[in-house]
């Protein structure tokens, strides 16, 4: 089971825009864009990205650990536990 | 209630510590440290304070989001909703 | 003129390689996969598109800013000031 | 010589505003202030931190940098790799 069942759709299309973006780069790379083009171009497409991946994550939340919390016990603070290293890994990365 | 109740001694010996670091980085910049040495230690500065945001973060969802949801009912999705809206910050920031 | 020249090719396989992440990234929603594991891949792309930025800014500062630089005048400032904004949307992104 | 020469007392007033954002932290943590309140100041904190290292590295290309350039040479080069190295430390703190 996953999180973003309800929402697979929206996050798929949003994912597909995302490749939209990163072929967009290479069109602009290929036809020798201005660096400073490109960079911008970068940042909006890591921005897209990482909307993406607070989308997920508010969804893992919301279903996920919310069921794991309910049914109480260790896995509760497994799951916890799991959703703050990937939460450490997004802000890292 | 907050969630770091049982760490707040941890928590206020890292944000002292950050504080230091600061400290550090004005006194560096008193005395004509070279820039990217400088660069250098604002960098870690950051490191610190995002580690102590993210423990934060993980006795907040370990805490308050676990009890919240263990009651049920709107306050559930409440909490999860305002995490998220922290987390997006942090990420962003 | 560009300052990825000479690393093209380079250049365009890393943004190939980020486009096939975020084509894997497509799959594992399709086919279900785990929260976690979407993100902790949502994670990694995010570096590799970090990682083409700075190679990309790099690039920049090595040939058109230093071009600039070398030429003299009001240029060269305005090419300082241009990468810095596009550092800016970097490191905020 | 450093590149913030002309703008130390700027960069030493916003240091010294993040010490104080720091030392407000210690006293929400100190008042059981409510988790999610003090994680928004993390973040305001993180932000200034941000501004302060991007307007350093600003005055860094603008003067270092800019000098060694002039002066061309390996050093030139040599600086610019430098900064290069800086720039990702902070994209990636």
């Amino acid at each position: 089971m996953t999180g973003y069942q309800n929402h697979k759709d929206d996050i798929l299309r949003r994912l597909r825009r995302v490749e939209g973006q990163v072929r967009g780069l290479q069109r602009m790379v290929s036809e020798d864009t201005y660096c400073i083009n490109v960079l911008t171009q970068v940042s909006a497409t890591n921005a897209a990205l990482q909307s993406c991946a607070l989308a997920l994550l508010d969804e893992h939340l919301n279903c996920c650990v919310t069921e794991a919390i309910g049914k109480g016990g260790g896995e509760a603070r497994e799951k916890v536990t799991e959703a703050s290293a990937a939460i450490a890994r997004l802000v890292r990365s």
